[in-house]
């Protein structure tokens, strides 16, 4: 089976630390393929940027699918989540879903540790629907590149918000942020939950949702597009008229 | 005052219609420039198709806004709508968000009706937030283009998904759509409660967000943004850079 | 164009106040004339008093909107707003309703920073249905006439109440309460997000609304009442027995 | 012990027919007084005369509590049931809060069954918090005054109108309106589920809330008011100003 | 009238101790009977023993329960309340259930106040659809035995537990746990709102109930059950294959 | 890997057709050893049996879980879940709550078709916290028996009813009901939207649990229990006390 991690930063050096959490967390015979979108910010960090990184990543997931079996929307926001489900004739997951649902099954409630962001990350929760089962979201501080300019610092502080996170009742903390790849696995012998790992989580659904075969929808929102375009990338354009 | 209607389809006619709405309802000495967005789909109907509209929008909107004091997204899924608030310096609008306000204002309780895609508006609903004011969305069935093709055959088809709002209890109906501008007018005297024109609505409110002068947050997510990007038109990139 | 501001407190200084507020954010051209209740309490604080002024407020309502355009309920607590729109003709707007959608029109979500009665203003924007909007409210502490006997001290500790919501995720903050007139203007310079003062708020919009000029409801809850009534002011009775 | 039970409406048979059905339900030595207020219409239907009906109950209760162990308000819409708390040393309750509360402990899910005005008994619903274990409102269309014109055929569209709700998965059911005192009893033998008199309810509730001898709180929304009037009865002058 | 008051934990001095607090709240002529389950945990205190607990109470509940008008589930947990009402014929009530709805009947808001487990409690109150009438759960610590070991200094931190939840706008308070019988009595002149004992509540809304004389539901979820079963205890087999 | 099918009611013959379903449904190197429990219904068809099942399946865990890498409940209630979560160190999965994830990843809302008891599915999946996403339950009528008796119209009811769930907006349909093993790869062929058996999604989802090796929580409401207790089943006594 083969799986393509898209990004939706164009930064390619989390593009690849994403597909190597991924090839991490895979099985054996799973191949991981990686893109990096063509434009947009270098790191998404607000609405604009993810806004904007909704069509890099439609366009990147247009050139890149062909010839996958699922795709993985390396981006914490789970960008264009939808749209990419209506695009493409193959399972796609966001990062940040696979992790919420991940929770879910293992505890009663989870929160979110981040960076910093929370309200975005609270609409994200919302938004799949899961704020019933949500304990809300606390951030560290600091930025997302601390992961490498001060690695033991920044996991203290990361465990240390988990830990408020479980002290709202969370039973299971979601990491969010791309550049949280590895951390989960890093603290989880010093944390009280589990904690859950975005691409881990969406890889290991993938290839679960790969295995069930199930077809496309023919009805809903989610029936795949029929629309004349002007100015978009070829293989976007291709999809959006119905060649798929 | 000058406000910006700016289109996220890419069908120039769209834009001219929306903008001819825009100048019916404004004040005397309000000033309508309209805008229509360089890619994308020539109408919007689809996730897929909206996902991309943002960046185009933004785009629009970035090249378009210089010089204006308010600016309204004439696209009736107001796609976009937070990104172009933390983006620009001026009040922005989206059309089905200001007439959902305004239907609030004059009912207790709110229906949509539109021509399909219904599941779309109810998210756009929800996602302003205001279930607990809604009554849900009727469809017509039929194309929007039927407003041209068949005018007074979709009126009526229009009025009658307007009054299968109002058994549902709602006091006031907003119109969904680019292409019903003008048809909340023409239908009123043979509705039983207000029809909202979407256009009309974002109108009037621009210009009373403008008298009130409030400044830009300095907290929170609509921050302006400052972020390094590739590949983006240049107005854009400015603006995600920081310089406003 | 004539606006009523109708208060409910029985205190006339009050009246004058938000008159005076809403003249200053009138546009040229628009009137307004004030009315003060004739019967109920000086200041309307809790449940009790707020449940009298209802009948109050109608009263005084059916007594002079006559020849008025849109009327204005200078009471923070919305009281008898829905009732109000039934019973008129005219575009009926509450100044902290109105401050709500226009703090939805430039944040995502908002706070409200009062002197006291916390659960009172939860209920009043839970009644308009946009508690997703909301991050609920924050006190000052003191009481409203602390504006008069220490302007300074009442500024500095209402502008750190919005603060406290900004620090809940507010990107806008409602002053509630009519002693508030005047304090958003005073306190906006210092405030890292708009602050929105309930009489500007609805002035705006009423001019908004009267300027769409949409037609009373035929159906639902709102339809005009054909009551007969005993021991009513005439006027009132008037407007209960269908004439309007 | 002495319950007092308070119409809204100002016609006196609908206090007579109340106060039989809540003697009906009492224990033995419960003793049953009526009272009627001063002003008002007729018979409440729409929101005006529910606002201006809740002036009239208070000053109604204020008139007439006094040596009496509970109150009812015997008036479907619940009509200022949190501000007659606030007012009174004793337990109050509404007819309809009192049947949703009988309904919940007896159905998992509960409808409400009525003539018309939907739309108003869903916020009454609402408003006591119940709505998930609330299945909704189903009218019977006509008059409450067609119990007495036709009172088989009304009875019969009543047992249809909660068959309606039972259908919608509630497991009882609600009868709202003043008019349909006795009419669950009436009913019941041919109803699959439990029927709930809102007076009959409200008095066994009231019997058990006096048993219960809890204190008035003295922290909250409901603390006794302190406030000065102008033009009120004397005696709820007195209530505002403290005395109790 | 006589109330079966059945314990789920199988510690007998519980069932004691509740069925003492049921005789001290009932009326004059009501008889109290008591009955402690065969199996399950001595206390329970989390999810497994609670899920045990519910088969342990219905299997005492189809052996005691006959010649009984009435019966109350001597569990904070409110376990198995609905299948206990399917399987019965009379008015069933839970302790906490019977509190959360007196709660509702005194104050617009009510919270809990426990020793330990607030998320078990939260789900017990979301589980009644209460949440908008529920401020949360506060918590002493300790352990419910505290309340033999060390009855004062238990009760000091149950009132401040207490005081945390009417900071938090509740005007009622419920005493959570089988251990507070007799607890909320002897705290309530130290309290600034009602404090609420569920056997209490239960007691006298049991008796209510019995007033009423409702029948038993002939649709939906609660209709007596009719199923062959294995390995259960000849009265509650008996019970399930529709012998009542 | 081993995974443990449990079922949760008495006949052996539903073990085996889950049992069968989870085989199918499964990896290779996946091994699936199945459970039917000592007593209960031999169907469980209301909450009477279901809360009686909780301790037939908890039971039936310890007796069987030792030597598994995760367990499913093969009921279509999800009976006992977050129970069986706190007994075991295991991964569990109910097959309706997995099906619902799935669901979830593949729609952006589903719906559930069964054969009857449609509240008790509502709550089922209102429990797990994902109203927002769900159109609802519809029946086909009839009983789980009839696939064995009538499997051709059976199959035909089915798919009628998932697309009624379709014509609510549901992108994706849960077949609820271990009698429907099977039904989802039969029937997938004729409807428009991915339709999904529990069990072959709870199959694959245990085995993507596995694979994330997740610790059991040392916070929280699903912490190993710790209890003394009476008359139960050995093995399920020693996990209770704290041996797993």
């Amino acid at each position: 089976m083969r799986i393509l991690v898209a990004n939706a930063n164009t930064t390619a050096i989390i593009t690849e630390a994403c597909a190597a959490a991924a090839r991490e967390a895979a099985s054996l015979g799973t191949e991981i393929v990686a893109a990096t979108p063509r434009f947009g910010a270098k790191t998404i960090g607000t609405r604009v940027e993810n806004a904007i990184a909704a069509h890099a990543l439609l366009e990147c997931l247009a050139e890149h699918a062909s010839g996958c079996d699922a795709a993985i929307l390396a981006v914490s926001y789970d960008t264009a989540l939808d749209a990419a489900r209506q695009l493409l004739p193959i399972p796609v997951l966001g990062m940040t879903e696979a992790a919420c649902y991940v929770a879910c099954s293992v505890g009663t409630r989870f929160g979110l540790a981040t960076f910093n962001q929370p309200s975005v990350y609270e609409e994200v929760v919302r938004g799949h629907g899961l704020s019933a089962r949500f304990t809300g979201v606390h951030i560290s501080g600091g930025a997302p590149t601390d992961v490498f300019s001060d690695p033991e610092g920044t996991a203290d502080r990361i465990l240390a918000t988990c830990e408020r996170c479980v002290a709202d009742g969370a039973e299971a903390v979601v990491l969010g942020g791309a550049a949280m790849a590895g951390l989960a696995q890093q603290l989880q012998p010093r944390a009280s939950v589990p904690l859950l790992d975005g691409i881990a989580c969406a890889t290991v659904l993938a290839e679960a949702l790969v295995r069930l075969k199930l077809p496309r929808p023919q009805a809903g929102s989610l029936v795949a597009p029929r629309r004349e375009t002007v100015g978009l990338a070829p293989p976007l354009a291709a999809l959006l008229r119905g060649g798929a």
